[in-house]
């Protein structure tokens, strides 16, 4: 049985707060193999990831590493964790005017940081997971993924085991991370300020805090079959046709 | 609260099995506001999709409308249901020799009797998920995602909505469905032949059988940036290019 609520009563954060002692306090008790799923949101803020930007489009510049495509005003980038996604995970909603909240600079040491702090704290043996929404090609809508994670196996991999019938699984790899944030996601809510969700019952996936985090969810580019945006690659290759041609 | 767990009991199931029945008895007491996310596997198999091939590959070509991306054996392509899937959502596991099986042929049908007729049997007002295990571009790992689904709301659109701040949510649509799925896969297991899980504490976004459906999770080839891969992209430009150049 799995269990999953939000923690209620976690007060608006700012920069320097102690979010392992916010979180600890509100959480309640909890048990061993619970794991908490907590917006990105919160960590930025805490912090002080929230910076003055009179232009948001120049945040998004600045937190970019490579642009993966653009359509409009919208701009799909690899930014400096290797996270594909829109607009460079900064975020202009839910801040005041002239300010703009960007992703933690280093959401796995994040996570680290906090489950470290709370078993410590809770006297329980917790896992991680920070959070943050995403979209997807090829689907509508978002979901959230784990951007950082720390005392769980993000990826749980099934290859080598056999299935029901005795054969072997070639291709299967549970990204376990990603499916909790998106568990957690139904009950947090989007806008409802509700930041942290417990999860209970997936203790199987909890260890220690020097497992692999979220980082270990990216796929290089050069691994991608999908580094580029149709358009993007598409233009590129024409420039190439054309150069070819005129040599 | 959320609480998510497996259904035990089900057996291994066979063309022109009651599915709703089997579901139904293996099930016990549903509450209104229930989901059960249901893998796409048992749905195949009752509706007779275990099909003879000698050849894989053929039945792969046979469900691809369109192809994606390829690498070495890798064939990412959009099959019938506009699903961007690898192998066209063919499967060779956990089927005998010489068989495989194919997603169901209307999946979002398929979810629509099975909770028409177990709403009827069970008198609760359920929804359904049915899942299929998906790759994502950009990340590893696989996650569960919803390929039919009838009585739930499949995607929650905020925009319009508000924050914490009184701004407007602009771009937020939840992929509840799509999080349902992955939130079951979590007890559901990969290998452990648990094919159906209830979802318990999402009744507000359960509602009438007419809602739209999965397919509206599908976003259109037309309005996808990566409606080809990269090196697939590259190399139209590449001959157009080639092409203008000789013109």
């Amino acid at each position: 049985m799995l269990s999953i609520w939000a923690v209620e009563g976690i007060p608006e954060i700012v920069a320097g707060d102690d979010l392992a002692a916010i979180i600890g306090d509100a959480v309640g008790e909890l048990q061993d193999g619970d794991i908490l799923a907590i917006t990105s949101k919160i960590v930025s803020k805490a912090e002080g990831r929230l910076v003055r930007a009179d232009d948001r489009e120049d945040a998004i510049t600045a937190e970019t590493v490579r642009v993966v495509a653009t359509r409009g005003a919208t701009r799909i980038v690899e930014n400096k964790l290797g996270l594909v996604l829109a607009a460079a995970g900064v975020d202009a909603s839910n801040t005041p005017e002239g300010f703009v909240l960007l992703l933690p600079e280093d959401p796995d040491a994040s996570a680290r940081a906090l489950a470290s702090a709370l078993r410590e704290r809770l006297g329980v043996r917790l896992g991680v997971v920070i959070t943050d929404t995403l979209g997807r090609p090829w689907r509508e809508g978002q979901a959230d993924a784990a951007i950082g994670a720390a005392g769980i196996l993000v990826l749980d991999d099934l290859r080598g085991s056999t299935d029901a019938n005795g054969r072997v699984l070639e291709a299967t790899v549970g990204a376990t991370a990603d499916e909790i944030a998106s568990a957690a996601d139904l009950v947090k809510g989007k806008s409802g300020g509700l930041p942290v969700a417990v999860v209970r019952g997936l203790g199987h996936l909890v260890g220690d805090l020097d497992l692999p985090g979220a980082r270990s969810l990216v796929r290089s580019s050069e691994n991608d079959m999908f580094r580029l945006g149709t358009r993007e690659a598409w233009d590129e290759g024409y420039r190439a046709g054309l150069h070819a041609a005129q040599q």
